[in-house]
């Protein structure tokens, strides 16, 4: 009995000195990153001397060489690239609108949706049929359709908590949408900007074609409303737009990987990353510049403050998250291929705000509970403990086939002002906090030291 | 033994009903928030329409002429003045500074402190003393700065996760660095923002006056980085600067409340409030724009969703927070005078950032337990569930006095981004973000339903 009580007490001591351990570890990580940080120069750079990054561009090159030169500077043990091929769509011209109530012309906001096709050089004119949901499509038929502009009108519900939830619950009629409505004999869709905020920005993101492809384009959630409003009074009003994106062949791309080995298990990997390629109406500074440049500044403050990793950590900037996710499935592609066993994978695609903590998939309930009661408590002084059940990332996701066993984490930054920027020209640098995107890395961080030094 | 836990479980079947009644009105609090809210159509007014409101000011009186006709429109129970003689400051002509190197002269940007003396019309120029402490005064003494302008410039310590802890440590160079530098006989008073973003905005904020008064001006911290590398290579540097600022006679003003009356204790009350008062530079959004028009909306929203308080529920806006505390401190004695009984209040004067939370002072450490158990899992969902020991306000720091079993309670938004804006011309109301602003109504609206339902 008394072996045992001894016994139970060093288990104590030691769990309460490992807690002091981590306790201190995660000081001297927040410290680098807050007083030593250099995510934000870093996107500084990306954002006013590469600017926007679309897959397949001149600039998505100059990223990708920028970047493998950027992680090489730094001397992590490896830096490599990971050859995928890319789609390549591009805008053209700025798009042009216009609501045709009678005589009056009124021009909206308009961008295409990413990887919509063209109307015609002329551009498109027809009558509008508004509606809120891909159901009402059904339920009004061919006969209502044919001919016709859809406007998807549903706004997000202002109710959920986390704006994600609300991009969630309106996201099909941009991605769908278009697609469904062709199918009904439309001629155009247009869809109100996935945001809460009433504004004349229109938010762009892919649309998903079907067999029938038709012109796609979002409107300014003003340009919106005002159409609705239009509509109520003269149901004939007609809507043109004219737009010449273009899809051309696809184009040789790259991810771009920074590793530190780990000593004890080279070939089990803890991977942190965001997505190089950006939409191209500003500089993808919250979507994902600051996702890429938080994932590497993990890696610059774990080999700074000297922390040697049991297992390899790799940042990854993944390529293709917007219009393919090509650069995600390739990553996973050459896990399986190269045998790689991957305890766990960060995804930080939800912009640089500041942190609340993370989101978990793949770990049982019981493993969860002995995450929170260990962790959270580390995590709680510097505001990023919210640890709770399902979460990932598009450019992770492919990972999960791959290596069933992998646990798939989404960083939560707070997410009220994502979609205030989400796709627009206003994701520029200068909407990005430089302490919260710091807070960031600094959470990643001392989240991949715990899985490292503990596990699961 | 059998009727023991029949007790005990409808005991605990009552709680289990009360915490999802709770549930659901909290739910209702945040809809009516979400999807109705007005603070932030209402703080657009106060910051276009009205502006800057200095105590003293035609503004202020603006301010408070509007805010009761505003209240009066709700229908509120009582809506009433409370009357309170102010300090008048006036800033007067823009400040001129110029660092002058030899025959190099840099001109930089500063604002008077608030409450600062004038310097002599032509200005005051003299060599400067650099220091990063007071007590660094005491040491050199009055041989040393006899006759020179001292230039305070510790910097922010970014460590700390919460700004207000940064603000906290360097506030002391700004309130009481110009009095202790005039007793050791300087000529002038030159301090560093307290902020830790670089830029070009001076932060000004009170200073207090001594015996001996000198003037006294905010530096930029981008002003006080040239200036400091300079009198590294030319430690002979002189400084100009120039200011007209000044005191006028104490005015008559106003304290603004909204009351609802309470149905059980009409003579106990909760008070929820903010400062009407603002500094001069800019619009005052988020200092303090965005707590009164947070506070009166938790009455709005109580009266909305049909709740009949138990106790009285008031809305205060306060007069004079920043330069004098005399609304705070008017309101704490006539709760005195009028045996006003205070169960509870509630300051927001952080900013209207996302929600993290309340910190109590003057609850015991059982009672903080209870509130932890009991209030965080219904708060949770919302993500405003961090409820920490000691928090409160300068506006309702004297009812502790007036009333000492009070409780008084800290509004905890994120706190990244206030001190990039605090005091500047940059605290307009476009630094103000929708959801964030009705997110802090909606928590503070709950957890004053959920002290009315309970208490503590």
């Amino acid at each position: 009995m008394k072996l045992k009580i001894l016994l139970s007490l060093s288990i104590l001591l030691a769990a309460a000195s490992s807690q002091a351990q981590d306790s201190l570890a995660i000081r001297k990580i927040y410290d680098e990153a807050l007083v030593n940080g250099q995510a934000y120069d870093n996107l500084h750079y990306l954002c006013k001397n590469i600017g926007q990054r679309i897959s397949g561009s001149a600039n998505a090159q100059k990223a990708v060489d920028w970047s493998k030169k950027l992680m090489d500077s730094y001397g992590f043990d490896h830096v490599f690239l990971q050859e995928v091929m890319v789609p390549h769509w591009v805008r053209g011209d700025k798009e042009v609108a216009k609501i045709i109530d009678g005589s009056k012309e009124i021009p909206v906001p308009i961008c295409a949706l990413g990887m919509s096709v063209a109307t015609p050089k002329e551009g498109v004119t027809a009558q509008v049929i508004e509606v809120q949901s891909l159901a009402e499509l059904k339920t009004l038929g061919e006969s209502a359709i044919k001919g016709k502009i859809v406007f998807f009108n549903r706004p997000f519900d202002p109710r959920f908590i986390e704006t994600g939830r609300a991009y969630g619950a309106a996201g099909d009629q941009r991605f769908a949408g278009p697609s469904v409505a062709a199918k009904y004999g439309a001629v155009g869709a247009i869809v109100r900007s996935l945001t809460e905020i009433i504004d004349d920005y229109p938010h762009t993101g892919t649309t998903m074609n079907g067999d029938i492809k038709i012109p796609a384009a979002a409107i300014s959630t003003k340009g919106a409303n005002l159409l609705s409003e239009i509509l109520k009074k003269s149901p004939g009003t007609k809507f043109y737009f004219k737009q010449n994106c273009e899809q051309l062949p696809d184009v040789l791309s790259y991810n771009v990987v920074a590793e530190l080995k780990g000593s004890e298990n080279p070939n089990k990997f803890i991977t942190v990353g965001g997505h190089l390629d950006s939409w191209d109406l500003a500089e993808g500074a919250s979507d994902d510049g600051t996702g890429v440049m938080q994932s590497l500044e993990v890696l610059r403050i774990l080999k700074t403050v000297g922390y040697h990793p049991k297992n390899s950590i790799r940042a990854v900037f993944f390529m293709n998250e917007e219009n393919g996710d090509k650069g995600g499935q390739k990553y996973a592609e050459l896990a399986a291929k190269n045998k790689e066993e991957h305890i766990a994978a960060i995804e930080t695609d939800e912009g640089g705000f500041t942190p609340r903590g993370f989101g978990f998939t793949g770990l049982s309930t019981a493993a969860l509970k002995g995450v929170v009661q260990n962790w959270k408590p580390l995590l709680e002084p510097y505001d990023a403990d919210k640890l709770v059940a399902g979460g990932g990332g598009t450019d992770i996701e492919p990972l999960k086939t791959a290596v069933p066993s992998i646990v798939l984490i989404g960083y939560l930054p707070d997410s009220q002002r994502y979609f205030d920027l989400h796709h627009t020209a206003k994701d520029v640098f200068e909407n990005v906090n430089k302490r919260e995107l710091e807070l960031g890395s600094a959470a990643m961080a001392s989240l991949i030291y715990l899985i490292d030094q503990h596990g699961f």
